[in-house]
């Protein structure tokens, strides 16, 4: 059974590697794209799939992964959908496939009474909006020193999106409560090729059973009916934790006993150190505290400058956040601007400040349920969970 | 000088027209809207100046009114951007037009010391984020019985944005603070012809400077910036306030003795007696309390069927909201869902329940601020601030 990532956890792997002077890469974006709207075409260059996505505020590692820009997410907490981050372990999959969406069925299981539900039953029994960070485990996998498998994400493989659907509570109580001896939410997506074999291919996820009270089935984001490409019809949405928790094309939730034992599951999304690997190792599970800068993002007039960006505390609310012009040396505390959407959701964080002609480096420490953000990478063998807020600061220019 | 909408002058302006055994009449949109998603092209049909919209969630009252379908603005709080109304009185002004929006210009007056800033200037002076419904004045005129002149809007002049921006409060500080006897907020737009008289087209608005505390110069909706057709590079958010005192494309924000006396301020947006008009009449300033159904919007199945809407209050926080099945004859309490983005947003709301096969009244009542929707319009000659809660029900039909 794995284990949650916590401080303690972390201290063990971060030993495990050399993480001191190792610089921040400042994301380089075009100038156009802090103020480009969202009248562009967007298709150009994008995998069929998202052609409806905004080409200029996405970054593309693959056809599996394309990244949103740090200029992308706005200062409004929630981000567009044209410029939400993709990542697919299988292919996104087609109306064909999907059929009829009203009958997108859902299974549910290791409860008193197994049901399966189609979309529009679901639909008529109740519905409740989330607002959740989703992000990819390996977001920040972009700074490693030792260049982790996978998409060299920085900070844009995350979003705050705002949900709607209905709550696995009242799924768990229409199906007469949880079976004895649950202790895991099991999430299988319908999303495998017939042709692959399951213990590699099927996407089975499980998360402590606890997860379940705020989890919900989710049929829209962000007012839209939810897109393929983001798990639709039916995603589930396991709110605090790593985006692969949450289960896209969502064809069975089970509570179980026990976690599953798919490849995705048992060996993947584990958090081991650099050059060992296995199911002893933490799963990613709960995103720990964070932060980041979004702007300014490379250079800046001197005078008075207004630095913003996004804070968030995995299942815990984010507290406070502190940003530096200096590295680290001097702290100054900036407030949280704009609706709290709660604490699954992202903060936005503004701190004006008087700046002269020069260079700065501009970092953000964030606090939630009593721990900061640790200054350097918990390191580890694919570059998950990254936190450390010296590699997440830019570069700066003020002239 | 105008005097506030409330509910003494409603109960006045009622008097004067017949306003029993009107039907509501139940926005009919097509099945494809509701499970629609935002991968269509969305071009076809619309005026150049949107043609980034979303065509199928819209309906084309003219080049300068398009409304949202009912069935357009989701569940999740957050309007999308390509689903919101548009209402101009003056062309979108072109990116021509606008050149460079970093050197925007807008002048504040009315202050102790006078100045005009830039867009980039006023990006570096400080930033929150706020969420406030924008409507039309005239949202919900085409439930009128005697058709007033102007865009038949039934619910979808509407929407609930996120916009980022400086705090005028912060702007006035900058400027040393209001000049004395300054009782009115004035914003003027940039966006008329040269060729024509300011008395008539230009669009300049008071309000109560009261108003002045909350409000923001924004240049930010939803993430992305602030299109064009929303009034980019620079709109003054006036919270709580009819649509109308959004100005776009502002040029001037000036703190007044007097209400400005052009057209769109002297005569137009006053809430007068069929038959009667003129400036003694109240101004379109805050918006009453209000609520309507999104879902269903004609047919359900009969069993478990869950009923949602949106409510606001103006200036007041939404407290609850009711919902009928039976036209009113009796209510049951829905429960607000989704986070709570301020007393200037509004709030979804769910209400579960059986319906067995039948014909339903489905209406809703929302409270805020001690008061409730009224059951019927309050007549005037323009069809401004409709909230009677029959009007906007919905005939839906179970099956």
């Amino acid at each position: 059974m794995s284990k949650k990532i916590n401080t303690s956890r972390r201290n063990f792997l971060a030993g495990s590697a050399t993480v001191a002077g190792v610089a921040a890469a400042a994301s380089v974006v075009p100038l156009s794209i802090a103020n480009a709207n969202h009248t562009d075409k967007g298709a150009k260059g994008l995998p069929d799939f998202i052609k409806w996505k905004k080409r200029s505020a996405l970054i593309i590692h693959s056809n599996k992964g394309i990244e949103s820009h740090r200029g992308a997410i706005g200062s409004s907490i929630v981000t567009p959908i044209r410029h939400v981050y993709i990542r697919n372990n299988m292919p996104t999959m087609t109306d064909a496939q999907i059929g009829n969406k009203a009958n997108w069925k859902v299974s549910i299981e290791g409860v008193k009474k197994p049901t399966t539900f189609t979309l529009a039953q679901l639909q008529g029994m109740g519905q409740t909006t989330l607002a959740t960070v989703l992000q990819c485990s390996g977001n920040g996998r972009g700074f490693f020193a030792h260049k982790p498998r996978g998409s060299q994400w920085k900070t844009g493989a995350a979003a705050c999106l705002v949900w709607t659907g209905i709550p696995v509570a009242t799924l768990v109580k229409a199906c007469g409560g949880l079976a004895s001896g649950a202790k895991f939410m099991t999430g299988t997506g319908a999303d495998m090729p017939s042709n692959m074999d399951p213990k590699k291919a099927l996407v089975e996820r499980s998360v402590p059973i606890s997860n379940h009270k705020d989890a919900i089935l989710a049929w829209e984001v962000n007012g839209v009916a939810l897109p393929n490409a983001h798990g639709g019809p039916l995603r589930l949405v396991t709110p605090g934790m790593f985006g692969i928790n949450n289960v896209k094309h969502i064809g069975k939730l089970a509570f179980t006993a026990k976690e599953s034992s798919v490849r995705y599951m048992k060996s993947s999304y584990r958090i081991s150190p650099i050059g060992k690997k296995g199911s002893q190792y933490p799963s990613c599970w709960e995103m720990p505290v964070k932060s980041w800068i979004t702007s300014p993002l490379a250079n800046a007039k001197s005078g008075s400058v207004t630095i913003s960006g996004v804070a968030m505390g995995g299942t815990k609310k984010a507290s406070s956040v502190k940003v530096s012009v200096d590295g680290g040396k001097n702290w100054n505390s900036a407030k949280f601007t704009g609706p709290d959407l709660g604490k699954y959701a992202w903060r936005q964080f503004s701190f004006t400040t008087n700046l002269k002609k020069g260079s700065y480096k501009i970092v953000s420490k964030a606090s939630a349920g009593g721990k900061s953000q640790p200054k350097l990478r918990m390191e580890n063998r694919r570059g998950y969970a990254h936190n450390g807020w010296l590699d997440h600061g830019l570069d700066i220019k003020v002239s």
